[in-house]
């Protein structure tokens, strides 16, 4: 697995907050837990991410192995996302974030069960 | 429990996002659940946090709720910083940020045992 150039410390905290710690990539991440593929799909999400962010922190999350992509039109070439391995092993942090933020922040939609025990694995369409 | 003035939706991710997606707020969480709890444990922190980021976070953690502080010492007034339960709930996150890091990241250090198996609570030093 890729290291960091220069990790901050040996932490496994702080060298994962350097590759997911920003308000962005673990909304990409909750898209793809959820079957979504495709550049447009993520920029359809509520919360609106621009392309440029949202272009930025996908070649960032291939460059780590966390999702890989795959070409599914040509001309012009368009890609699929998906989580790799590594990716689909940041669902329990996904999950304890859900909790924490249903519990501690008003109004925030309820998770959905199947999101919830949701295990690592393929995505809802692909069952 | 304070809401953000303008959510980006209403997903339980994003929003927990919005108050600890970046590189260090959950860095000195940890330091906190570690014990630490004067602004210069913090500083002398192997990541090397700068004093302005710092002041920043604290004081962002504490307008969320996260963190509490109470005077130690007048002239000049100092502070110690300890979590809420609030702060406490994001313990389960911290755990499985670190599960993550030691699985995918090469040569981070093992977490300690204390540390998986802490259940949110007073500090090792108030034991």
């Amino acid at each position: 697995m890729p290291r960091l150039s220069s990790p901050r410390s040996g932490c496994p905290i702080a060298n994962t907050l350097e590759i997911v710690g920003d308000r962005w990539s673990l909304v990409i991440l909750r898209d793809m837990v959820n079957g979504k593929r495709r550049y447009s799909d993520f920029l359809a999400s509520p919360e609106g991410i621009t392309t440029n962010v949202l272009a930025d922190r996908l070649a960032m999350l291939e460059r780590q192995g966390i999702i890989a992509s795959e070409p599914y039109q040509r001309r012009p070439q368009r890609f699929e996302y998906g989580l790799t391995e590594k990716g689909w092993g940041l669902l329990p942090v996904l999950q304890e974030i859900c909790r924490w933020g249903n519990r501690f922040i008003d109004g925030t939609w309820v998770a959905p069960d199947a999101f919830m025990r949701r295990k690592p694995g393929v995505s809802d369409e692909e069952r």
